[in-house]
């Protein structure tokens, strides 16, 4: 299965369902992406931030690879994080990637180590030219503390085989800078990665979004991404204010930063999915907070409440 | 005459029109302000960070009021800019800004020393009771250094006078969080200040937007605004794509962060609207600059070719 | 009297007494100037940030200048800070202190704007040309969020007046590197600005420090100036342990950033010397802070406990 | 054998000499290893940031712990990175230090996620728990973007196995606030980043510090660590210029922030000690750096001048 150019939709930013430190909850996972398959989303992103992917043994990581790729079985695009510090190890899972039967991987900066602009274009170049698969660039400069600027998105859309950014900047204004700067490459893929922006992002431009919050909730943020594309401002203005309430409330349970994934991982398992157990240096919510997190989907209807 | 509530559209935010370090161009003042008038903008922002505000002496700011409002004669709502370290000094400048007819005043933190938000609401409650017009918010974390909480605007909302928010932060996701939060205060004004996020902010939710483009463009913006108002995407996308023109050409000749700054005052002055004197520690382009400037303005049909 | 140059030893970093938003504390004031010169200090440094300047009005701050020059009486240097985002207003500043009698004025750069070193360093030659007073240059990046870069202070150190730095930066690696620099040039000042660095700033070439603890306690950080002076390491080592506790415990009272400013203020009124009101956005210790600030202060010996 | 408590001295923060992506530089390290035992220095400290370990593979990193292991022989203590992004990486990294016989490792926060300070100093507790050596903590914020605070680094004191901190930040007023907190711990190693930082912070009480500048001029930081230990403060100020005279030249060509691992490999193979390739996303100085940095090392007296 080849991908699409451009790739349209909602995809899953997936979390990685663990039974411990270094197990995938097998079943979890299964019945995961039975649940996003059926919640009608177009994509998955695996080993992402929010699949925790820099916290996970490469072991592991082969193996979600390799489960979550016979899962699918070609029914969705999977695409497979490879963002790793260590050059030699993101070609080795890509090379996994490949192997298993993704379709592309997404690669960001190699964080930790400051780089500049032309060093970063030329380890994307070096990369790109190792990897067997198409490549999204992954803008995510909370978290990699880098930058892919404009201009290097422009040019790094001319190596062979980059097809796309996924940008979680949240930065609407970089984000329309890089809308015009391809405007000749219609098949070069733009994704949003914060959730709360996709409609905005789609009905100003980018092809889809890729979404946190549909681990649990797919119907929501496809329906979103539909009415963006028909441009129904009503429906979006419904759908998005819910996107909203998710974020608000589910999301911000916890006292740290780490809440929105906690928050995440605990509202799939709220729902009998997958397990919520957590790699260093997190920790599944305690009951409080588990309880908080029930309460605020009974009160938005994602839960049935206690009779 | 009483500032609508909320207030809609598009609020131009005035560069402030210099001779030299301490002395106002008065003809370029006047020229501009029926330019702007003209070209159909809804209201006046002078004092902000656009009007070089913090680097004009206290002596100017209360002669620009004077003759801004003079000049406008009411025929659109002015707002002052009273952002100060001093409480002193910004109770002062509000006081001005209501002797000489102005309609309301906007506030940020007071930058310098940080702050905590408990300590930031509490100054917003000091600042309001002393000011004889009514306030907005001003979220300027690029050159505050401070950001309001959502949860700040939401309690700030509720201080007698405080009547809105502009949002310059730039973090749309920010500015749908206030968007949910004040859903019950249709009268309270939600500005998003970066231009190139005004027709998604309106489109969402926001009642208009502070453009500094305006200043030499305002039919432009106008237009974007009355597009998102009237949710006609194509219509949007065209401007919108013309407004990231202007962003990634006349505000990005020159090697330092206040290119945007000199950029614009280079535009209306070659314009022949007023003079691009500019505030310590900037100056005015060079003619090098200024010929970068010209020609981009050519190339979008801002200014007739050379015959 | 002419100033120093170098000018050497402890510079009290002075706060503001204040009685009310913008009223002096007159008799604190001449209480504090009098502790001052009793415990032996070299210099008095006001309108700093420790003085709270940015918070404080023109009116006020001019009658500061005033009277401390009067009650000092050249008895001290008396260096004004002038640090302004507007030009005009730093030169009015330095006119004041020229006139009351001031020996030297401080100047940060603009901060509000982001400014590039080009753009400092022209603003610094257009400042010192106006000033007319010898310049000591102020490097506060945590609340200018500005830099003057070493090749930055190099340069200015030619302009004429300019005579010295103070470095509040805290990265003595920075410090190492402008005492490097300036090492053909004896008679040009180096002042460190974290009162916790300041023994080995001098150990290793500094010609002193700006202490904020030497408002309540003078004598302690001069005898750890005289023993840096002397490499007396044994001294140092007991005396430098006390300026730690001091910093750890009278100016980590309070939840907030400005808990060094409060304590410091607090321990002043504590000792019977001046009040203890803050200019906005700050307010003094309520009584459960104050209490807190008192035992450390009995704790350490700088108040005698309760019989 | 086993580590000193506390751990004294001038520890080298070893380069790892490469010659491809993912082959060591067999003779260049047996050659640096003895050019560094031979300098002096009291400890080696391999896959730092120093030696570039976030972008070397694991499989190299494995080799390079033992063949340095092999080669030391037990003349020296070797101290072995192990901070990574994955629990269970860091681990493994840990299982093969003590496989091949070093004598402890270093770990930094899990970079990439946020964390706060609680889920930090579990981390920590998880981590020692499972490490068969002694840890030091690494408070490393440039590059993990985490700081270990003072009050988590004196819990983590009493994690057995936790046996001291290498701290890189920068900050002296840290370092005194930890070397205050931890006076009753005699045992526990206290160790400075910066060699810029080393001399003055071993006169106030630090044990030693981890030098790259003694890769290639091993016997000036064990001089200056002397001098400190000796208290000679004439022959500190000598030494310590020399070092700031490195740090001002050999680590300043170039024009990114890399320049300083490049500087450092540059110089290290100029001396014919071992390759300087580097690893993703750097890549060695071309002939024109190279040149520049061969004349700043003539210039110091490193490299003998051309006849």
């Amino acid at each position: 299965m080849e991908i699409r150019k451009p790739l349209r939709g909602v995809i899953t930013a997936m979390i990685t369902p663990l039974r411990d430190r270094d197990q995938l909850d097998h079943a979890g996972l299964e019945r995961l992406i039975e649940h996003l398959i059926g919640g009608g989303v177009h994509g998955l992103f695996i080993l992402g931030t929010t699949g925790e992917a820099p916290g996970l043994s490469y072991r592991l990581r082969a193996e979600l690879i390799q489960r979550t790729c016979k899962q699918v079985a070609e029914r969705l695009p999977v695409i497979v994080g490879i963002t790793d510090t260590a050059f030699v190890e993101a070609v080795s899972l890509a090379a996994a990637a490949r192997k298993f039967g993704a379709q592309a991987v997404v690669a960001s900066a190699p964080y930790y180590f400051p780089a500049s602009q032309v060093e970063l274009l030329e380890y994307l170049e070096h990369l790109a030219a190792e990897v067997p698969l198409p490549v999204f660039l992954y803008n995510a400069p909370t978290n990699t503390h880098h930058t892919f600027q404009p201009s290097t998105v422009l040019r790094a859309a001319d190596i062979p085989h980059v097809i796309g950014l996924k940008d979680s900047g949240g930065n609407m204004a970089y984000f329309h800078t890089v809308v015009e700067l391809l405007k000749g490459r219609p098949d070069f893929t733009l994704l949003v990665g914060p959730e709360e922006l996709m409609a905005e992002a789609v009905l100003m431009g980018a092809h889809g979004g890729m979404c946190g919050g549909s681990n649990f909730f797919p119907q929501l943020y496809v329906q979103l991404y539909q009415a963006a594309l028909a441009k129904d401002m009503e429906q979006i203005r419904l759908l998005h204010s819910r996107v909203m309430r998710i974020s608000a409330t589910i999301y911000r349970v916890g006292r740290h930063a780490s809440s929105y994934l906690k928050g995440l991982k605990c509202a799939v398992s709220l729902l009998g999915i997958s397990e919520d157990f957590m790699a260093e240096p997190f920790r599944a919510f305690g009951s409080a907070e588990r309880d908080k997190v029930r309460q605020h989907m009974v009160d938005q209807g994602l839960l049935p409440g206690v009779v």
